[in-house]
């Protein structure tokens, strides 16, 4: 209910502009509201399947590639995958009494964010350390799922799960019906977002890039298992995620959909071509999700801002006025 | 003409064990006599897609990995990849005189490839950066391009790209038909593959997994590249093979197949597992093709050849008897 409300709203809102571009209950793209976003989305996937024109691209080379944290999901007040760290810090520290008196778990227990920030990547480091190393693939993924079934965003009192954008979900379906390969790539855990993502997002493990951490193969007697080490692989932010679409995938996507600077060079990557599109979501409804963008520290949206609004077939995408529903 | 005669041979020489059984004129993987190889893979087919069995494998979970030299193509005398190496250092040499005096490209401008390989991976190692980096991966792939267009094999007067195996190609097809996704996981380069390799086996360039060296993307004024750096990824063998499924595919395969002891490891990880199979291409057939096991430099076969005897879903492949064709 709360949903159609806050859509009726919106729409009340732009009836001075007009009535009937903003409407809701179209059967494509239902929770987008007639704008250029979807103008953008629907003209750009028309064009790519209509093999009677030169802007057609085969099916083998639809390639998509989705940031996550930000544009797929919330990303605030912490990157999701921050708070399962912070929550296993507590249910680990039972079984460690010397980090009641050890930074950064002291503050993590005591629940003192500023402190545990104010650290630095090596506190946040430590944290994801202790949490996500030291174990095999399955039992890190048993206890993101263990997570996901129990925690809740404070905010929204739902599940971290729960808060993955309708619209953006309707696009990658809408995508996914056009013969497009959607993949992940996020600086989030790969191994974390394997768990939930697919469910999610219809997008199967082998298509979700992310940051990792090294892995180790033993066979150990007939039992072979592959542990997670404390040593960094790759780190998928900035000009990395083009280094990884190039080695994982080996193509150059045709479309490339982030939300900060931090996908600014995928979307470089992907639209250095013809007949591909970049799109960011822009943060700006601090009433149904958050509002932020050049002067934030999570998802900072600055340099990126700018070249979408140089460029053509960058297309931002307004949350506030383009979306019938957030989540 | 002459893969018939070769093939009436073949049957002629089996018929005193069974004239029957030897089939190759079959609808089904018609270049694979009737033989166990060819039964445990119709089997393993046929017990996977059946949903009314407990051996069903949803769609999602049909991973089938393969190796790719001495797999899928030969890997006699020496690896394709240095073969293409070793042309491009002569190819290069024009422009580089001082290599004249220069090892190890002295002894390759030579022909004296005797000199080179007594190097070690040293001088492999200069061969594979002088020819493998310091350029775009786009460009990297137009040389090989080129290269494969011009290149003979010296034994068979092939195309190398004509020395893929029949059987193999069919198999991968029966597999593809049946909705596994077929994978190449491979100690050969990964933009080397990707060349030819998605027509050669329909396998598109994102389901190849292989060593790499570095890559380092700039923006360049609008002109982004990737270019390829001589520091090495990756060295896809043995468990890294392992470790590359995992932070790639991020699912167990339930299908392994590969022919020397650098890809046990992958076997023994996808055979972990109920209803999983490994096989490995057996090089059996010095008439048609080449005769190695456990003496080899290239391609070893020796401790996973010793496991295949033991273990009851690990099926040999007996080139020289299984197979009407090779290539």
């Amino acid at each position: 209910m709360n949903k159609i409300h806050l859509c009726t709203l919106a729409v009340l809102t732009s009836l001075s502009f007009s009535s009937l571009a903003k409407d809701c209950d179209a059967n494509l793209l239902p929770s987008w509201k007639d704008s250029d976003s979807k103008t953008a989305i629907v003209n750009f996937v028309e064009q790519s399947t209509d093999s009677s024109k030169a802007t057609f691209i085969p099916v083998s080379d639809r390639i998509a590639v989705f940031d996550n944290d930000g544009t797929l999901w919330s990303e605030k007040p912490i990157y999701f995958q921050i708070a399962f760290a912070l929550d296993q810090i507590k249910a680990l520290a039972k079984t460690h009494p010397e980090w009641k008196t050890q930074e950064p778990f002291k503050s993590v227990i005591e629940n003192d964010l500023e402190k545990v920030f104010a650290g630095g990547k090596e506190s946040l480091l430590q944290i994801m350390k202790v949490t996500h190393s030291g174990m095999t693939v399955e039992e890190y993924q048993q206890s993101v799922e263990q997570w996901l079934a129990a925690a809740k965003d404070k905010r929204f009192g739902k599940a971290y799960n729960d808060l993955t954008f309708k619209p953006m979900r309707e696009m990658l379906t809408y995508l996914q019906e056009n013969n497009f390969k959607t993949y992940i790539v996020s600086g989030g855990g790969v191994d974390f977002m394997r768990v939930w993502a697919p469910e999610a997002y219809n997008i199967p493990e082998e298509q979700i890039i992310g940051s990792a951490l090294k892995y180790e193969y033993s066979f150990n007697d007939g039992q072979p298992k592959v542990m997670k080490l404390g040593e960094l692989l790759t780190l998928d932010d900035k000009e990395v995620k083009v280094e990884n679409i190039q080695y994982i995938i080996g193509k150059k996507p045709v479309l490339a959909v982030g939300n900060s600077d931090g996908d600014q060079a995928m979307m470089q990557w992907a639209t250095s071509q013809p007949n591909s599109m970049a799109m960011i979501v822009h943060h700006t409804d601090e009433a149904r999700e958050w509002k932020y963008d050049r002067q934030s520290d999570v998802g900072r949206l600055d340099k990126a801002l700018d070249e979408a609004n140089e460029r053509d077939n960058w297309q931002l995408i307004d949350m506030k006025n383009d979306w019938c529903a957030v989540y």
